[in-house]
């Protein structure tokens, strides 16, 4: 999937400017040191310089614990041309709220910031700055960029975007919830599938073939029967008109396990459009419970007890 | 499993002596020219001359369409040495009220028959000779010949076993319900299994692992999720205490079916005690509805996709 | 269900003669002593004479832990003036080899006994008398009988019919597997439902619909879904073509139990001929497993704040 | 739930500022010439006017076909005092280009719009605008006031916005897939239940209770099991931690109807934290299929059996 060479370095693709979550996520990667990170200004673009080749990889966010999911990526994974998850990782966000230097709170009358921080501050800005006005940004770094350039009075951002935009911390943190995470992916063009490690997670994207009554459940059983757990399942508009859903789930396990492989199989023939987005190893470290009679060792077992049966061999 | 050659004839076991409806099945078969039939004291022993050797095959009653399972049958599959049901045919079943020469219906005091004959009867036999008593035999053709011996005025067989025994048909046919019918199997030792038709049956017998609550339903599920329909499913006690049992299963399809041997070895991993028992071509001739998304070719491209997909060839 | 009055006596219909397991049932019940017990020549005439009024209730066994089920009780309680069960009990089998005084083991040409004996009893016989032949009888105390009369040299049966037939007890215990038990229910005509004890059992039989693929898991899950777990399954043919089936069903719990109504509930709505057969107190004690939110308790709680919801109380 | 009066008329909040599209779907309800809107700066702004007793009634957005749920509703709908949803209305949505009188395509280098509208006209701004940088606005109608302010050059919003800003419509329609609707719910404190039609909507949010496998089917399947059709899942974070969610339901129906009533009974005993945010009229008008054995009829005839079965009249 991602090659080094000394002539070509690792181009990683980011939501920028500098001084995003994404950018700080980007840099807790072990390999950054040797990336040189491309800021784009949106994650399509992100993947997009993935698909045209002009990155190796891409980081994107995939998920907050409070604002859950982020549907430009999940969109953009579902569509276009197939890319892959091949990591994630899971950083803590922590909000600052950052204004040029000797701003005072009673000088704010306008606070900007990516959409998904300001439900996460609500309470925070309402108690602390009840007379500002919020503002969206199409990033963090990009709103404290804009209080650089005199737009606004205040950011909500990380505190290590402060220095970038010769800001200063006013407060620190700033949530209404505290423990917050975001989940991010690196995502790259098709290629080997990382190793199973016994820890690993596999995404998808699945549609309905028909839609009947049910048909969710079906899709649901298939992992079941297999005694795959879902970690997660998203619903996404397939754009074909209200009602139209198509799915995207993250399962514990790997494609290279048995139970999963059968799993996708049953889904590959039963439902529509499915699509494989990367197995890949479970942030969280947490090993999944397999449940009697779903190990691979169990499926060879089974597999060679049918071969037998199917060759005349009775029991 | 079954091989011809000059030396070594046919023998087939059946239920005996001459004169029972297993018999009238066996002859029915299209190689009955050239069998030589033998006949056994029960199904049991029938099985047995199977398993020793001595016999090619055995046919014996599987079900019927008023009295249900022949438990027998089931049992003796169930355990013992391995034996596989190669063939099945269904016979239409009408009794005849045999007696000796000369007798008149109000002479009659005593009737009998096979239990499994008595409950198709009863209402006949109450309106048509109520102050007969009814009495257990080991066969039909057993009763009859006990008829010819003076142990009893009457026997309740099929009317050809009336000559064999010096017997005369006085009434017929005697049956509570028309239309009845019995399913006789064709078994032999385990060797190549016949080949799929497009229309077959699958037989297999299945334990539970631990008698957790809903585990009858996963066995059941292995079969949906796959679109395999079940047409019959006996359970029988396994002699191991009240309240145990195991399953004999009759399905849709051909062990050479993607979907029936993946159903298969979800069974063998998740529960216990499977055994096959053989597929077979229906006797009825009723062909499988075959679910979107279960056909073989369905089964072969899901492999095709997986195998990819696991190659790192996304989508 | 059952009244006791000086004028008229309690009278218990059973499958006779004298010294059969099931009198040995009857005579088990705590009320035996005040019991006029009417010995009936099959499980069928004993349930008749209950539904013409001739008999308060009717002993009948309804399941063999090596045999499986006595299909005549089912079928006639699934068909016919309704009946209910309103006790079981469980009793232990143990059959002895009964002579006539003075026969020793090599004078043994026959043994006769009731056909769910034989197979209980088939390997010991085959070591022991190994050249004696096997007869059916209609029950193992007519067997005893009919050695008295010098009909068959030894029948199997319980060694408390010896003293009835005059005859004696030659071995004990007779069987291939030790620890048989029986079950018998007592039947009476429809009345007050034996009141819930916390320990208790609910039978049913009940139809498809229309036989489509999976219905039979449709029915066991408006069992599961109410977490209400089966002890027992059994299929039985409807009498109307092979393949065609009905199911009687054991259930923890009680009819007045709100969940195994809400379950019998969908099973009227659902599927076909639904019968209720009873709720009486579990004869092994085993207490159920109440699932997490299927408790009276829980049933009632819920219908308060749908009541409220549906009042406009939201939440 | 809505009550008129001459001294006190309706008051409805909605996310404004003027011009918005749900200020369009203010205006497209019937009782829209005798309400009084009352525009508010976010969703959660109008939900609290509704909570506080400001507002009658709030129309939110919930859901476009394109972007999928409108997150802020559902999260404000999940928590908080109990609102709940009286009536349903889908709105097609077409973007238009608004600039200032004057303005030509070529002297457009930024757009702005909220968040929800870019994805939906993504292409067709590089197609026809590649130079041009997006801006998020709180809103669309925001977005075309600052256009008027002179902070960008155009503004995505709906055309009806043009004139209350001063500004002219360049491009019409603009979107990048046609026939986008907008689904729209008005909300009032809970009161009576708006009575059934036939063609109802039920909209709940549901938890799971300790998050076990499969726990999200075992809520699919208190539905299935009575035959109600779900018509939209949505997962979102419960705020708890990554990985920890609830889910917003609509299911068709009416919580009146026994089926829907049962099926949330079911679900208030075994999940968590159920909430019902009301029944309504759907706006899509598209009648539900009632499986067999699911009518209110069907339910009250099964309630009558189950009465008289406890009773003791069998069958």
């Amino acid at each position: 999937m991602v090659t080094m060479s000394v002539e070509q370095p690792l181009r990683y693709a980011y939501l920028g400017p500098e001084g995003t979550f994404t950018e700080a996520a980007l840099l807790a990667l072990p390999e950054s040191g040797s990336v040189e990170p491309v800021p784009c200004p949106t994650v399509p673009a992100a993947l997009e310089a993935v698909r045209r080749g002009e990155c190796t990889a891409a980081i994107v966010a995939m998920e907050s614990s409070v604002e859950g999911a982020v549907t430009a990526t999940i969109d953009e994974l579902a569509s276009g041309e197939p890319l892959v998850i091949v990591r994630e990782l899971l950083l803590s966000v922590s909000f600052a709220l950052l204004v040029r230097p000797g701003t005072a709170i009673e000088d704010i009358k306008t606070v900007a910031s990516h959409p998904v921080a300001e439900p996460q501050c609500r309470r925070w800005l309402s108690e602390n700055l009840p007379d500002a006005r919020w503002e969206a940004a199409t990033s963090n770094a990009h709103a404290a960029r804009q209080v650089q350039d005199g737009v606004y009075d205040a950011a909500l951002a990380g505190s290590f975007a402060a220095p970038r935009y010769g800001l200063e911390v006013l407060a620190e943190p700033v949530h209404d919830i505290a423990g917050a995470q975001t989940r991010f992916v690196l995502v790259t063009r098709p290629g080997p599938v990382p190793p199973p490690t016994g820890v690993d997670k596999t995404s998808i994207t699945v549609g309905l073939r028909d839609n009947h009554p049910g048909e969710l459940m079906e899709i649901l059983e298939q992992f079941a029967t297999r005694g795959v757990n879902l970690s997660r399942i998203e619903s996404r508009p397939t754009g074909q008109g209200m009602g139209r859903y198509f799915f995207f789930i993250d399962c514990e396990g790997h494609i290279a396990d048995a139970r999963v492989g059968e799993a996708l199989m049953g889904l590959r023939r039963s439902s529509a459009n499915l699509r494989f987005l990367g197995s890949y190893p479970r942030a969280d470290g947490q090993a999944p419970a397999v449940r009697f009679g779903t190990s691979d060792e169990e499926f060879a077992a089974a597999r060679a007890w049918l071969d037998d049966a199917r060759g005349g061999g009775a029991e």
